[in-house]
């Protein structure tokens, strides 16, 4: 009963035996191989236009570099209070932009207001040097707290990037998983709606290491190439990604794994509904779980075996967890079985 | 005939092997497995001293990590001027220890001269705050040449560096190289000589991507865990680093490997020696062979299928290359067979 | 009637006088001349205390080292959310401190909330390094919206800093006003309420161009000469910033001019208590007051040559300013004089 | 007798005058008053055409944001081996162009070698994106040996800056000395040579702090107003800059000054080359003077009141230096005098 995180978990068994596939003979190094070339070829199909696809090492690297190819001095990213180049990124897209700021934007479910946004942006009048120049809007699709953009959500934050003149970003960490939840096709949920440049993550739906900046606004990172190099994010055996993403990448594997964890994301929030002794925090679209429960039942378990982490609560629930009790967070991977989540349902029934 | 680069290979079976047994099964994340912490463990034996090893992407994180946790405002990092971090990694070392300069010493075969390394550093005064201050010295062992310092010149520039009160880096992208070069035991090449930082890495000798800071200093290194996320790079799955890291080391693999790509590196130069088209720019220590060739011999290799480099010559060459030659470079690794050098043989006899 | 900004004033006759003083004769460049010596042995005076003095060209870069000097990677510097290195310094104090990070912090008349800050520092836990790590906290003194800290506030703040092991910084733009105001010494409002660092603003209260850092802890400040010389704000003929200084601190200049930039801005506020078209947005201790105003009655005192701003209200005037009314802010200097303000209190009475 | 460097020296007295007119009145903050305008505009006669101009603390400020405002991930800056930038700066032009490289180029007289040039740009080829790429040229005018690059030698250079695709930038900290020098009109000197970029320097020439960023290329420095805030360069009170420009242009001032320098230089010289006991190293076309002497002529010249620094020897000099030998360098300025000449005169005769 491991919901610890999708990034406790191994690698799906194609990726790893296309991974070893590609131990034997001689490749060009630093992305030139003819692996790397498909990979970006299938992203191209993927995605229903030319983009142009950047390995990375971690997701953090792939945001940071996604605003470090529109940064400006002064320049400024709005994300959600909650989001992960917020909170979790230990100020790796400040560094590696130049020296950005992020500016928080609440909202509720993950999810930021648009008003609040248009708001926040307002704060940096394009003339008013001495506040600096807003650069980027960042959303998070699947947000950090297993809720989605709608597409009709994603195009109204477009329009107030284009009306301000910032291109839009999406962290798509868990962009498979947003992708089933909302059941629509890459290029709808990115470029149609009015997304720039994209997030795209494997590592936390079946790879071990596979990340990308996907830019999919032709106009935008030309110099990506010596940024990526510049932030020693240049795999010199680039080959050892590509061969993950080829396999993450055929025969639908990647909707597969995420389906498959948003389907026991959602059992296990059916086993909280029904659950007498915790409650769920709100229904989950992709493959995170949230949970208040009092804290003799968190203690039960894990003395019972299930790993799952205590969540900060947002502001939305303030008021909302009583003095015993603690929001928990249950994620859910490829690699969940149902035998797990059928053994919290007993245990909470 | 594969001889562009020991990055152009894959990875060895066994280190295959150990990663795909880790496909399974959840494991905490960021590095706090008991894999990583097994990984550690080991090069603390090996290096006969508390160690400490952050995982990180590439060598060049490595080195600029390196430098960014020595790093003083107007620091310069004193490093041979054909050395990879001057002539390779696109302004990473600077960029990510924060604007850092990096100042190119002069010296034959790869190895920097003492006197010039004395001399450049004479040129930075700690009082004359106009210039700037050293901050480092970076040695790279096995050189970007093919050679490798003895101990007495590794314990020669340490020696400089005391008495400037900087730290000893040692860049060592090919370490397992010199290792098995010099027959003599990773601490004595390290800190017994004066070496506080460590580049160590696994790529090229039969890993995909294995590579590590190692902090041999116990004084340095403390704020490594937040330099390293805030640029990026620590894995989520840090365990895919750690298995390969477990099998490199295991049984001597890595010493194996290395050696062998030394021997064949040995035998391609003794082919050079014998060969009539073409000769040995120098005699390799460890696995890059160069030598010069006229341009059509160059042309007959290509067409027989070898596959090799230019190279941009050093100064100590100037003059020694005719107008209608070149200098080549040739790299072997684990994966270089015999009959890969046999068949050199043949076409240069 | 010019009420826009304590910067638009020129300079106080003595200073321009000490200055042309100066034209003649040559000195030692870079700080290192006489004048340069003696008012660093003032500035000790009258700290009573060692303190080590940088002269910088603005306010912006003297908070901006501030920072710097006490950097960690992935570091936050928490401050009021209104406070000038938040809301008005263009992303000088993440880039000159190398990628850091401001943390806004609430509370009611530009003074941090204990509460509030003690709650945003445990967002970044030390052992979390995805967060990213507490480096400093900084407060303004007079603060941005013409209130002052207490001696007791400060100690409180300082209270927060040292348990959190982190140094406390001093905007003191508004220094000398806020002296005049609470009545101490300088000593007591800072290092004696356990202020280790303070930029130090002559701009604001008669000088044309005269800012430094004072490191009141002997332990901090180390790396300053070079962290000044690479943001590039080490003067040659750095004897023009001290010979403003010089006179600045004769005869307790700096002390008469901020306590009539006060009394300029107290005799505006009575006028303000007593106008019938205008309100007081809540009471100045230094030289900024704030005015809540119908819209025609700011047209009328702009048509009748009053100069003012207009400004955005403070979280704690929401829903207090009616739709037809607008927040406005005025400010007093050394130039300001009684008929400006006499004018002022005929045209709102 | 005071030849120690031209930023010794204090103000000239139209200056000093122009600034004390000043120091009554209120006029808009941030360069936004009428007398910031007059100074751009009558910038925009002397160089017949449309600039933009910056106004920064120091030359140093002057030089780093010109390259920050063509800055380019893993960009190089090619300059003199001897120039200001790379020798004198700190590494401020590195980081405040956010990491760029500094890379140094030969050539006799403080003159880049356009042969040199061409082959430092070519390690740097556009598709090899390992090394970084060509980001800019930085020639320096008059040169830090008091020479200066004819209109033909800046136009060779800004021709191999054209092919390249990189702009020319001129560092001018001395550029009134160059004009007078070559009799020649701004424009000849700068865009009409080739000169996209000037750092225009005032403080050597007369002023205490007055120095600008001067974008002559109408396609360049669309942000630098972002640039010259977010490094904490611009002035509230910038009039106080703004007044010294304006004497110091007004019925050419600063040709005069600059005139004069050179003059007493050209009379140092003429003395040198008639003593017996030292000589000229080489024939100046500004305000500096070097001159070989032996170590007791030094001496006795310190004894007599001189003041000069002895200098590190080019490389042009290497062996030309006896061991009881040392080069000097004597600066001239708008202060010189004379009576100091000739009294260096006959205590060298």
């Amino acid at each position: 009963m491991n919901f610890a995180s999708d990034n406790w978990a191994g690698a799906h068994p194609k990726i790893a035996e296309a991974l070893s596939a590609q131990s034997q003979g001689h490749a060009p190094a630093y992305g030139a191989s003819p692996l790397d070339a498909r990979v970006e070829e299938r992203l191209c199909d993927i995605f229903e236009r030319k983009v142009a696809v950047f390995f990375v090492a971690t997701g953090t690297a792939a945001n940071s570099l996604s605003f470090a190819t529109v940064a400006r001095p002064g320049g400024v990213v709005f994300a959600h209070a909650e989001s992960h180049v917020i909170a979790d990124e230990c100020g790796a897209p400040e560094f590696l932009s130049g020296g950005g700021r992020l500016c928080p934007v609440d909202g509720a479910l993950g999810r930021m207001e648009p008003d609040a946004l248009e708001a926040a942006i307002h704060r940096y009048p394009p003339e008013f040097i001495h506040a600096g120049q807003p650069m980027a809007v960042s959303l998070t699709q699947a947000t950090e707290v297993g809720t989605t953009y709608s597409l009709d959500q994603i195009s109204e934050i477009a329009g107030i990037c284009r009306r301000h003149g910032i291109p839009l970003h999406m962290d798509g960490a868990r962009f498979a998983n947003a992708l089933a939840a909302l059941d629509c096709t890459p290029a709808e949920m990115t470029w149609k709606s009015g997304v720039d440049l994209l997030s795209f993550g494997g590592t936390k739906n079946g790879c071990w290491c596979a990340e990308a900046v996907i830019v999919l606004n032709p106009e935008l990172g030309a110099d990506m190439h010596f940024l990526r190099k510049r932030a020693a994010q240049l795999f010199s055996k680039s080959r050892f990604i590509a061969a993950q993403f080829d396999a993450y990448l055929a025969d639908d594997l990647w909707l597969q794994t995420a389906a498959h964890a948003n389907s026991m994301a959602a059992n296990l929030a059916n086993h909280a509904e029904q659950a007498s002794a915790l409650r769920l925090g709100w229904t989950p679209d992709a493959n995170e779980v949230f949970m208040i429960m009092p804290k003799a039942t968190q203690q039960k378990l894990s003395d019972a075996g299930a790993v799952f982490y205590p969540w900060h609560p947002p502001k939305s629930l303030e008021g909302k967890i009583g003095k015993d009790e603690v929001l928990t967070r249950f994620v859910t991977s490829f690699a969940t079985t149902e035998a797990e989540v059928d053994r919290f349902g007993e245990l909470v029934r």
